[in-house]
């Protein structure tokens, strides 16, 4: 069973609304590589695992469940860069002659201001909805562990490229948060292989990005967030039997299992009638 | 944040293998109307929510983290009906006029036992896969409210008629626990609508099922499952202001928040050569 | 705008449930070939129709209102043959041995009984949705016409495939109607191109379907219905100037624009208490 | 059997080509929520009924044969939208340096201009296709009048948000136009379910829209289209035992059946050379 | 078997990068009428074939052939529009104030930077995925020959279409190859229905292009690639036994099959740090 | 440019028709993991490849050659199981109470008899579509190779647990063919990431097969199918730079590149009037 406490696992920074920049993290929340497939795809295989080796199970587990705090934390997000984007600033802007969403929406996904009241959606940075058959659970430990890898791997890939198409700082907090945990959780899955007898070289980090080409990851790195792993488990778990000892990766340091971040608030979202929502204004309750 | 303890949130009753029920109980979990569209839809829905009145969204969140342990607990009731389904039970079996899977499969989903190691998949009964587009959450309380509303009725319906396809132990308990969880959420939003002035008569439950024809349902409703909302969080919640008073079902009784049920041991599912699951034999480690 | 009675287009033939048979029937509801798709095909190219040659738009809109009347009658046959599958015959059936529906779904399309009360679905044969990308509405008039064309022989080359697979004579009356309806459909666009300067030779009718094999089509040959479109028009139509003169089939016969036909019964479906359809039994109203 | 006259429900009013309005406007026509959804969920309720109650069923008919003439006026509506807009207006344009599509098609879904001659498609405002699995007829009656409710509901907040996006005369009349028939509609359900014992309080309209926020509305609220049914039936329906009476909006008023308003021309659109529509210049016919 | 020698079958022009082009381009690779689906569909319909008439199958298979180099062809086109395209100019383009890819993306499939590396991808123009349904391999040769027969129209209308979207000298380049050589297979499959009887008159070719309006188009007629199969058979083939003698179109000419094109150079893709692609710099290789 | 002679890759065996055999094989022509996805991931990441290391590119480009003759072996091998599967072999079996394919079509996929002529589809062993999101072309070389790895594992996983569903030696020996050739692009792939650093230890082959449960691979392994990869190329590759020396497997052996294999008929399908196919018995041709 799943327990809860109102707290992000990361800040939301401020920013200035930026609906196109929306509409491209959609793809870390909704896409092919984003959250909820890696949410769902370690769910299925815990729930699924095979086997007395359970130390396997538990590390996949836990990283299952760091993925539920990722969707949470990518749709808050979005949310924010949506915020207010579609408002209109002048008076007698519904009138004849103009529309307050005419250009809002022009480079934004519309579902945005059409399915949700300017907020997070299941779907991908082309607006395709999240798909279940993108999800690998196939019960071999191997071909599961390196399928959990390469999504990590394409995880930091995608969060990388994603970077480059905004400078707001809501949007390249959250990636640049992620990029290190998706290295954390790259060097986990790693790790587990040469628990097997896989030697990786240098191979790893894949992709082998340069943290001075993303600021933001340097305060994470710093905290040794690229090896860590939270420990959300109320109860025993042997994740710590794969996840320690030498990282993986060849920029060094030792793995180990900690306690989650201190919480960061959610944000509360305003009123927004434009948008009815959520439209209980003249209720009585 | 989410935590999480190794239990599932009702038992796994032991009975034979039975694929042909394993593959239409996949309607309740990967369906158009299953456990994991309720999860993510109350999950979209508490991260979008807009205003002040958060009894609201701590009512759906709350029942967003139930939803979550549902999940969990039809994977582990699918996998049991599955576990073994498709082994030999005579020496010689892959021989040459005869394979142990041949006669398993014909009226099972085929996927079960190529892309999962008899496990369970986020696909619905017809075999298609979970689709992002089935989300709704538009922002407007009202239509949220009744949107999950119809949802959890939706939810009874199907697992009355799924509960007809077989008389397999295992898989009525599952259907029955969640039959009644789904009443005590179709209570809660009906409740929220009534705080929104509406008076539903006798309209609920719906369906109007009948308690005799589901004996295994029995022993949940004395219990009190219908009227009760299990609490997951680790700090405040408001949803006590919305669930609590009356019941809004004719079968009446009152609305109360409670601790979640004593867990329940998550099985252990043994090794399947066949399958090559987890495959891991040979190793040394 | 569109005016209706209620009546169908053919007679439902009664003869014993037959869920097996539903399940490939779905295929002629909402298959890639399916009436749902043509309807919608018609309909588009129908409103998006450019240029002053409205004779093929009145055809092609002709056909479309028929196809609405086709759709209506495989709803109905479809619902025939769930009718009374899954319901038990003998006392005590939903004991702990044996449940109602455990054989009737083994080769049943499951939806049938889940997300329907044992009714029609928008699926094909194999259980996928309709899907709005099948649709051809290009606005080139004789790629539009070939389209329609080879659209109208799949009907009749997947209907007389599928007629193989039950002699229930629900189905098969059916079937028959639609194999000689889409024979006159496909006369219409063979006849439309024609116009444009096309001569068939002894092409048609695609598949070249012998009549003796398909008994059920004689009466509806010999009333001439392989040769006469049906006219819904409560106002002026032009189709008479496409659709007359001699039959670009080999079969021979004139092209005429006639009433449509005596209109049937459209079957009154009973109360399902198992699948809780309608389930308002204990309602005052 | 349904019987048609070349008329639309309302008119289609002049203005400038918008290919940016026609893109998200396709969600009204093939969205989720859209006009096709409306439009097949009650035809295949309609068809699905079960019971001697057919007052309800002549009530979801009456609807569905409303939404057929409105997935042609938003056929129209975007046609007129997207008529022209890909036309060069200068000599040469498309010589070496510059294309007459190349600017057109930046902000516009480009299928409006590569599968269709600049015409309506079966898809929504992000280019998804309409999808079968959205249609909800699941044969228990209080289920399917609450899903309808919300389907109905979330057409009048989604017209409204998508109001915003242009000023377009075309795009905003229709839209206007269709605001108040799903107010109708939601007053139609929400009326069904107090027959069936509910008091809806002040809940509805829902969104609670602002009349003078959209003042196109106005002219059909003072018609009073917001408490009529158009009546498409040639012969006897029962519709008139539920609709009739008390509105359950709190905005008051009676519920009555009507005729249908009078028809209004179905626009003829100009042959388009560029797109190769209808591309038959050269034909001798 | 399939053999392959490292050479495309038209030469990629030079010319700057244009993401919208390739956006829209993308149709004509992943689309419902691309080359994806011309390849499959006739890969099908080749190894499906029945009966003795093999000259039939060798005419598909034939076209089959080429349609992978085609595919290769538009692959490197939108490789070549989208390389180098979010690229920055300018020093310290990554800074607080600006994104390298922000203005890039806006009128771009987000995809092309997030999925590939400024690289092409299976989707259409409006980024939906390819799907299998849409392959037409029904077995009757006559519906096969009038299906593909209609697929290489709407290649032709299409590319037509696209052509008016960007003056780009690479994009044009390549689509007026391709019109021309679906010219050539519509001449193909039309003569394949003229040994069946069929009569064209002056239907063809559909659409009806002006050559003078695509002036790429020209030195291809010239060299006679609107009436010749280039044969891409190592052993026998029966494929002249159709293709050959006067041509079905009203353009005039003889059918031919010949030698294919001489080959021209596959370009290099230079490496894209930006994008981790391909991300070895630092192997020791 | 690609070029053909008409032979398989692999003998098709006889053996008696089995349907049930037919479906489940889908999975390896149309499925996630199967021979069209295979083909066409190979096939972008060849066309999107970038930079100097061109060894890589002709290695994946050399498998991509071989793909398309798996996917023509087993459209072939899933023909040959359903060829006369539904001919009828009793005198009047379309009389009133019987139906040659009611039998047939109960654990089919009534796809293979409705819309192909008993032939192969572009489906999985599900029914659903092949779709285009499953093809991972990243760009990122480390990425694409262990994304390959990990789908060439799972060929061999997916191909081991389908064996088990029949002993039809048609169905077996295309399998035990496509096993051997996927451990050998295993290790292909293997071997590439090995050239970048990594030392699998005893990782491979995954899964861990026993050649003794597949006796139909041991003459491929005798033949040493498993280390060898054949050249398709008919102009220089750099493959060999890659695709030599040890192999990365603990089964030990050396890795060559080596003439295909000799070809094998492509099976000539007869005339099958019960479904229309060819369907040209009466013309004169």
């Amino acid at each position: 069973m799943f327990y809860y406490k109102e707290e992000l696992i990361n800040p939301i920074v401020p920013d200035q609304p930026d609906p196109a920049a929306a509409r491209v993290l959609q793809e870390i929340l909704g896409g092919h590589y984003g959250e909820m497939r890696t949410m769902m795809q370690f769910f299925f295989q815990s729930s699924n695992f095979r086997g007395k080796d359970t130390q396997f199970r538990d590390l996949i587990r836990g990283i299952f469940l760091e993925e539920i705090a990722h969707v949470e934390l990518v749709q808050n997000t979005i949310n924010q860069l949506l915020n207010g984007s579609g408002e209109s600033n002048a008076p007698g802007d519904s009138g004849a002659d103009h529309a307050p969403l005419d250009e809002t929406v022009l480079h934004a996904n519309p579902h945005h201001y059409i399915i949700g009241a300017q907020a997070s959606l299941p779907v991908d940075a082309a607006g395709n909805p999240w798909n279940g058959s993108w999800v690998y659970s196939h019960g071999n430990l191997i071909g599961d562990l390196l399928d959990n890898l390469i999504l990590e791997s394409t995880g930091v890939l995608q969060k990388s490229r994603i970077y480059e198409m905004s400078s707001n700082k809501t949007f390249r907090e959250t990636l640049a948060f992620l990029i290190v945990r998706d290295n954390a959780h790259q060097n986990a899955y790693a790790k587990a292989l040469e628990t097997l007898g896989v030697n990786w070289g240098k191979l790893f980090p894949v992709p082998n990005y340069d943290i001075n080409k993303y600021p933001e990851c340097r305060k994470y790195v710093e905290l040794g967030y690229h090896n860590v792993q939270f420990n959300f488990r109320l109860d025993q778990t042997r994740i710590g039997e794969i996840f320690s000892g030498q990282t993986p990766s060849r920029n060094g340091g030792d793995l180990a299992v900690v306690e989650p971040p201190q919480g960061f608030p959610v944000p509360l979202m305003p009123e927004m009638p434009n948008e009815h929502s959520p439209g209980t204004k003249d209720m009585n309750f």
